[in-house]
C-alpha cells in the first residue's frame, strides 16, 4: 500500500512515502534487505560520533525469539504489531563510552538513527511503525540490556498489507491521509512562535 | 567537498554522502531549498503524531539575527560555524499537547525529524553540522522558549566548503574518513551483545 505525503515543498520521494502501517503483509524481509536498513541507522550523526544506538531484532522464522520481542510490547500494539515478519527495539546509551559523563543528546541520536532506517526501508518499500508503548524493564530483563542503557521504542518492520487483508480499527488507520501542522507552526526566526519570512 | 561513508551494505545515496562538515562555502541556501529542508522535517514520524518539534533559525543576510543565533552556540563551535550561512537550534516540547503528560520519547521523535531534514540536505548536496554544544538558557532567555520545552541541539546548514578553503585544525577534521562500528556491534539478537546470525 502507498501512502503519499502531500508535501508543501518538495522532498525526497522516500521522505513522503515513508509511513507506519498497522498492518503488515506476509512477506519476510530477506537478510539482505535488513542488513541495509541496519546500515542506514550505522551511519547516522551522533555527538562526538558517540553512536549511542543498539537495536534487539527477531524475525519471524525464529518463532522462540519472535514471541520473546511480541511479549515485551504493549498489549494494545501486541495486536496489531504481530502481523510484522521482523520486531526490534531501539537502545540508548545514556552515557559516553569516553568518559562515562552523561550523554545528553543520547534519545535525540538514537532517533536519527531510526530515522535513517527507516527512510532506508521506505526506498525499499518496506515500512516501519515505531511504538513508544512497550515494556521496557522487560525488554531490559529479558535481554539482559546493561545499565546506564535505556530502552527506548520498539519497531514493527515489514511490508504494509493491502486494504483488502484489513480489519477494524487498524483499516481505518491505515486508510487515512497522513497529516502534520504546517512549517508556520514549528519554524520560528526572531522570537518563538514568529514564523521565519522565507517561510511558505 | 564529497566525503562518501565506505559502507559494508548497500545504502541511500544521500544517506551515505551525508556528513557534518566543519567548513561552509560562502553560497547561501536559497529559501526553497530551505522550505523543503523543513518540509522534510515535518513528515518524520513522532509518537501519536505528536511533533514535538520545533526549529528557530537564521540566515546570514538578516546580519543582527545571524549574530544572535551565533552568540547561542559554544565558544568553540562559534569559531567554525560562523562559516556556515545558516544556523537554527532544534526544540522539544517535553509534553503531550493532548494531555500535558511527559512524552518520554520527545527528544527521539526531534531527532527523528532532524535526520530527515539532514537527509533531505544530503540529497540537494547542502550538509547540516549538528550542534550539542550549544547555550541552552541562552536560547531560552533571547527566543523566550516556553517552558517544558527543551532546546536540544544547534545547527549550521550550508555547502561544505572545498578543503583549500578549510584552515587547521577543521581541514583535519574535513578531510578525515568518516568511520563507524560495525553491525555486529549494534545489532543484537537473543540477547544483549550477541549478534543476529542474519548480522554479516
Amino acid at each position: 500500500m502507498i501512502k503519499k505525503a502531500r508535501t508543501d515543498h518538495p522532498v525526497q520521494e522516500e521522505i513522503a512515502s515513508r509511513w507506519s502501517p498497522y498492518g503488515f503483509s506476509a512477506q519476510p524481509v530477506s537478510s539482505e534487505e535488513l542488513c541495509s536498513l541496519f546500515e542506514a541507522a550505522r551511519w547516522a550523526a551522533s555527538s562526538y560520533n558517540e553512536q549511542p544506538w543498539s537495536y534487539l531484532v527477531a524475525v519471524r522464522d525464529d518463532k522462540d525469539e519472535y514471541e520473546k520481542a511480541l511479549s515485551c510490547l504493549s498489549e494494545a500494539n501486541r495486536q496489531w504489531a504481530s502481523t510484522a515478519p521482523v520486531l526490534g527495539f531501539a537502545v540508548a546509551h545514556l552515557r559516553f563510552n569516553r568518559n562515562g559523563r552523561p550523554n545528553r543528546v543520547a534519545l535525540h541520536d538514537v532517533g536519527m538513527a531510526s530515522a535513517n532506517l527507516c527512510l532506508e526501508a521506505a526506498a525499499r518499500r518496506i515500512f516501519i511503525h515505531q511504538m513508544a508503548g512497550i515494556l521496557p524493564e522487560r525488554v531490559r530483563e529479558i535481554y539482559r540490556v546493561p545499565p546506564d542503557h535505556e530502552v527506548v521504542s520498539g519497531l514493527a518492520i515489514g511490508y504494509a498489507a493491502g486494504p483488502e487483508q484489513l480489519a477494524d480499527p487498524y483499516k481505518q488507520r491505515d486508510l487515512a491521509p497522513r497529516s502534520r501542522k504546517p512549517l508556520s507552526q514549528f519554524v520560528f526566526g526572531a522570537t518563538w512562535a514568529s514564523p521565519c519570512d522565507w517561510v511558505r
